[in-house]
């Protein structure tokens, strides 16, 4: 037999991928969760139909929305990363030397849950002591933890359903609020080719609350055209100039230095979307 | 009734298009050919069941195969495009001013005709003064013209069927006899998510028969992980040291000069299969 998981990434477009078999599906509080073994990209994690992080691909996302903003600070101690279950940015935090805690906020205890029991490679780092697992609303937690984070990691699902409210401004305000006076944070922000105007609005959002914002991609197969983008609002330290040169002290296999500085350099295209 | 052009990239995924219709189908003297409307990235020519170009998103490529090598020449004159029946790359190169003669030569005569036909904001170029188009195999005629060309681009389909010598080390041999002296050329050489292999292949063969061999990287949400590579070699111009500071003198969608040096800026995982 052949099982083909489709979503479909638009209405118009989709990706299908050839599949041994679901080995978990819930409906959780919040969401349908579903993890599938797939051909092409390993073990998936699918929420309300939509691929969140796969085995094969996940080092492209976790490592660029982290290392991004982690390089940029001179020395983050205290990140937060609002949503992110599956713990793969986490683990990718807490390469970091400097990083003495790492909190997670994520609002649905089952992505942990069931991350930890079939992803033990994405989310190994929740374990770790440096780590912090909230189960709580990731909004309500930046409100009540003002001057708190060096560094804000908002790690969300598509805008629809729980997550609607991590882009809003509103939530960009309370983030500010949470960081330390030097501190930063990222948020991805979907598609360049089929979310144009989410892109569009959340740039002059953040660009509204924060003196520094600027806007990066990476390559992330088995997302939504293959193309992602990050931005990032910064009180003081410039993805571009940063403070001090820090060395990596640790393997990659996406993110470099040179890689960093050139996720910033937009096609004109998604440039002109920022404007 | 739903309509959906679903193409395996992959054996293990695939890429499916909302369709409208399907305006033309034929088999050519060399391979399958399909013209179909889809909703999400428009007009769309398929050969052998693979996404060649789309109205949507044939910017990225044709700017990113063409725009790279043409600024990287201090005054390319004459250039030679192998295969890209449909015209966008010679769309491209002919905005160039030091451009005086584009030769396409491209096997399928019916490629070309039907494009002209049905794709033609892709096809515009074609008519141009400067252009010349011959039906030929692109192997003979490199091989029968040394030192002829500033820059040839290699605009060739997947490595089966009629472009599989176009991906071979004596194909680069003729290349760099046919270019002249300060010439470079550039290949498409697919994904390195799904291609890892070819591409470590490639690039060694580049690199063994010219001076500077260099491999950047462009987004392209049609083609098989949403990442394409290609592959320059160069007899004296480093695309990363432009022998002189050319401003570019037209508009663009996807490239821009800071782009240009930031496509060679690669994921560790990438460069990891140059070594």
């Amino acid at each position: 037999m052949e099982l083909w998981y489709t979503e479909k990434q638009t209405e118009n477009v989709g990706i299908t991928c050839k599949t041994l078999q679901t080995l978990h599906r819930e409906k959780t509080e919040f969401q349908d969760l579903a993890i599938i073994d797939t051909l092409q990209f390993g073990r998936m994690l699918v929420l309300d139909g939509m691929v969140q992080t796969t085995v094969k691909d996940e080092f492209v996302y976790h490592e660029m929305i982290s290392h991004v903003p982690l390089m940029t600070h001179p020395a983050p101690k205290k990140v937060l990363v609002v949503g992110g279950g599956d713990g793969g940015t986490i683990r990718e935090i807490i390469k970091h030397p400097s990083v003495e805690e790492a909190v997670l906020c994520e609002i649905d205890r089952r992505v942990v849950e069931l991350s930890q029991e079939y992803l033990p490679e994405i989310s190994c780092g929740l374990k770790d002591k440096k780590v912090t697992v909230l189960y709580a609303d990731g909004i309500k937690h930046v409100q009540d933890n003002p001057n708190t984070y060096d560094v804000i990691l908002v790690d969300s699902t598509e805008p629809v359903g729980p997550a609607v409210g991590l882009f809003a401004k509103e939530f960009y305000r309370s983030i500010f609020k949470a960081l330390k006076e030097d501190g930063l944070f990222v948020a991805q922000t979907e598609s360049p080719f089929f979310n144009n105007g989410l892109i569009s609005r959340v740039f002059k959002d953040i660009a509204d609350v924060f003196p520094i914002a600027r806007l990066y991609l990476a390559s992330v197969p088995t997302y939504p055209s293959g193309l992602w983008s990050f931005t990032l609002g910064s009180k003081k330290y410039d993805p571009l100039n940063p403070a001090v040169d820090k060395e990596l002290s640790f393997e990659t296999r996406y993110y470099t230095k040179g890689l960093h500085r050139a996720a910033f350099e937009l096609p004109r295209f998604v440039s002109d979307l920022l404007k």
